[in-house]
């Protein structure tokens, strides 16, 4: 029986690597010579020009990295704001870095209930009954990320799909941007705050998904611009996998971004988007066509700066 | 300056009916003559002939209700999981119904952060920039659903969109499905409930966008399966348009799905979904080409249900 978590651990241990690249790919984060290839290729049709260049971006970019970079996550929003033929690169990107071994997320927060959230979990993660009785793969993501503000009824589809399919989720609890407390941090009259409460519900609902690594597939996203909270929730979530996103751009460094880890240094990855994206922007001597390899060395960097957090805790 | 509010007000007042129809085309709700016709015109590729088939249903729901009712709510994830062919059948639909004069409703539940919000945002209800120096509508929607958990973070760009465009937005305050209390319900050390915050801020976050009507553009998800504390947020929210889940098929009758309006019966629309468009199940005597009359009767059953409890309110 396939487990997600174990999977993902696993791999992460192979490479020695905690790092998931965000695949977020903003047209200015494209090199130009790329855009304008793609504008030539279809010089009538301008969300296929646009959706060309973001593939060819993506597939450099996991060419270069799918031997030292366990993982990708893909932002729905920078796909879907292009329109149709950009989430069919999305698609593309998808299909491709897992047959270049890497586990794929997707990073769309889904949330609804019962009967829609359970459309959204099998279209994402599952399969999909179509006309003439074809039953399909819509997405084929590993996993997926999940808003839980409606409670079980929202949560519970993905759970059930992620255990039949050896597939995962990532709940949000600790979101990493400035405005996170406006809620998350509200103070419950029983003691503790609202996303601790959320950390005991994802906690419990993941107990049926632990794998032979000791990580449940149903996970939690914790920014890791909130290291003292990370270090309070890998406590109250023993068994549970942790996506960190905010490190890099978002001002978080390595030593915070590790806080989440367990005393032995697992149970988590951290996500960079922007910093491996435009790292061809900060070099001279890079072709347009090798923006890969600043990828490569930045994905490289940031594992070192990482494994030496590990090394020598910060917060814990 | 268009406001979203003050035209989704006058056409419920026109049409003096405050209803939305959820067009969420599970294909078990499709008609199989419809299908097969389908199944006919694309013998070979499963993922188009799903997309023709939710087409056809949609659009003749749509002829057989535009003059009757105000607007329609689009759930992505029943389109999402069809494939990226049912996304062009959503977004075709989206097109034709207000090309008919109806209001469109993206159910689609975004939240992120900053710049990720703003590609949603811009994604659904703005403009996005292309190659070959196009921008373009993407969806086009007239509103969408967003949850706030993140914090005004993940909501003002939504905001920006819906001012600058003359768009709307509902936040999910209160959700009608049986687990909405898992965190909705917290009691908070500062008195009242975490949808009671949410709502607070929401009714905060709207004031800039408050129509000619008296409504604001951002406006509030608040299932009628709690018709107490709608009678609470109304009075916590009074110039918050409310869009109300949960008629019909989850148990909320008419009396429970207007408790969220004013006491001159504004400020709000009731959604619903399955029994409009399975109306033709219940029928001998339609003719599966004609299933849309059977909408149009359901959909005139729920105006008429809904004015009664509007003239004789049983929470206010």
């Amino acid at each position: 029986m396939k487990n997600f978590a174990d999977a993902l651990v696993r791999r992460i241990a192979e490479l020695d690597n905690p790092t998931v690249i965000g695949l977020d790919p903003k047209l200015e984060y494209i090199p130009e010579d790329i855009k304008a290839y793609s504008e030539q290729l279809f010089p009538e049709e301008p969300t296929k020009a646009t959706a060309k260049a973001i593939w060819i971006f993506n597939k450099e970019i996991i060419d270069q990295t799918c031997d030292v970079v366990p993982a990708i996550k893909l932002q729905y929003a920078y796909y879907e704001m292009y329109g149709v033929d950009a989430l069919k690169s999305m698609l593309l990107t998808a299909r491709y870095a897992q047959k270049q071994g890497m586990i794929v997320i997707a990073d769309c927060k889904r949330n609804d209930i019962g009967s829609t959230a359970t459309a959204y979990a099998e279209g994402i993660l599952g399969k999909t009954e179509l006309l003439l009785g074809e039953s399909m793969e819509m997405s084929g993501f590993d996993a997926c990320t999940v808003n839980a503000y409606l409670g079980i009824d929202g949560v519970q589809p993905f759970i059930d799909v992620a255990k039949r399919e050896g597939k995962g989720l990532f709940c949000l609890v600790r979101t990493s941007n400035p405005s996170a407390g406006d809620f998350q941090d509200l103070e419950l009259a029983n003691g503790g705050k609202v996303y601790e409460a959320v950390a005991a519900k994802v906690n419990e609902w993941g107990k049926d998904l632990i794998g032979e690594e000791g990580f449940s597939s149903v996970g939690a996203v914790v920014g890791a611009t909130w290291p003292e909270q990370a270090v309070a929730l890998r406590k109250a979530m023993p068994n549970t996998f942790i996506l960190v996103p905010g490190y890099g751009a978002q001002g978080a460094g390595a030593d915070a971004a590790v806080a989440g880890f367990t005393a032995d240094g697992k149970g988590g990855i951290v996500n960079s988007s922007r910093a491996i994206m435009t790292a061809w922007k900060k070099k001279d001597d890079i072709d347009a066509w090798n923006f890969g390899l600043a990828a490569r060395e930045e994905a490289l960097d940031m594992k070192e700066k990482l494994n030496a957090a590990l090394k020598n805790r910060k917060y814990i």
